[in-house]
């Protein structure tokens, strides 16, 4: 079995993930009354496990809220050597080569991976290791900030095979990496 | 009745208009058989006329075909003194100040105005006088390229209001402008 490697991500119309000062207040700016999650649960149930950046790790762990992920959760970090008492069997540090670290993981028996955080996912993108995406176009112009996709040497095609809409304002767009 | 400014164009997924050497060949790299216009036919019947930067109005030029545009074409431009004798009365030079040209244009009788061109959609995005934008987004990433949006001070907040899939690959997203 391939491990498929995923994304669920909301960018700004121009595709920044966070504004010029790192902030994500926009992301909430969209009325959504009856708290629609956009698709966030059903994704969340089809994925075995969770790998994301040391940047995205931290800020989820300055959120004064509970752990919020079931699954087990793979932090790449070359400086982290422990995670929190209350975290061990749930966050597991990573670091080396992708390709090695994927493999663990599969070997693991975790087949369906979350990638999560910027830097993380450019770095999986540069590997064309990303088989699916998931992104929500927040219709918002910020004019500046964090790229969600860097530059890279190789064009990837992928296709588009869902597109929805959501709370009447915000469209969300489905990509699989075409492969042969 | 009030001026309704609107683009219509492609991008790369990653945001791009054009490629690192300035090339859209990518555009027509999704098969499409059947020739889909994906909307452009119909969008263009709503269109009063075009405004359009001077480098894409030599872009169209440049191409071995017939003039392609039945309504008049505006082009702005510091540097061009005349227009081809074929194009007279159907191609107007402008310059100057936007909302003085602007307003001249919906003088002359042309309220629903097709922006095109990088640079102008930008020029026209900073003073936020976009009203629509139907953006189709070629599933690839290119890793780098010209892209469609600058850099911009302030934020502008738009509506998703409809989402639409062309030749299973292609997403195309219709975007209005959040007016009070």
């Amino acid at each position: 079995m391939r491990t498929k490697n995923s994304i669920f991500i909301a960018t700004s119309l121009d595709g920044f993930i966070a504004d010029q000062n790192g902030n994500i207040d926009w992301l909430h700016q969209i009325p959504n009354p009856d708290g629609d999650d956009m698709g966030y649960r059903a994704f969340m149930g089809e994925i075995d496990a969770l790998l994301m950046g040391r940047n995205t790790y931290e800020t989820v762990l300055s959120f004064d809220m509970d752990w919020p992920y079931d699954q087990p959760v793979f932090v790449l970090s070359t400086t982290l050597n422990s995670v929190p008492k209350e975290l061990e069997g749930k966050v597991f540090l990573k670091k080396g080569d992708l390709s090695v670290i994927l493999s663990e993981i599969k070997e693991a028996g975790y087949h369906h991976l979350y990638i999560d955080g910027g830097k993380t996912i450019q770095r999986f993108l540069e590997q064309d290791l990303i088989d699916e995406m998931i992104i929500t176009s927040i219709p918002i112009l910020l004019g500046g900030g964090t790229p969600l996709f860097g530059s890279n040497d190789k064009r990837l095609a992928f296709t588009c095979t869902n597109t929805k809409r959501f709370v009447n304002a915000v469209a969300q767009n489905h990509y699989t990496r075409n492969r042969d």
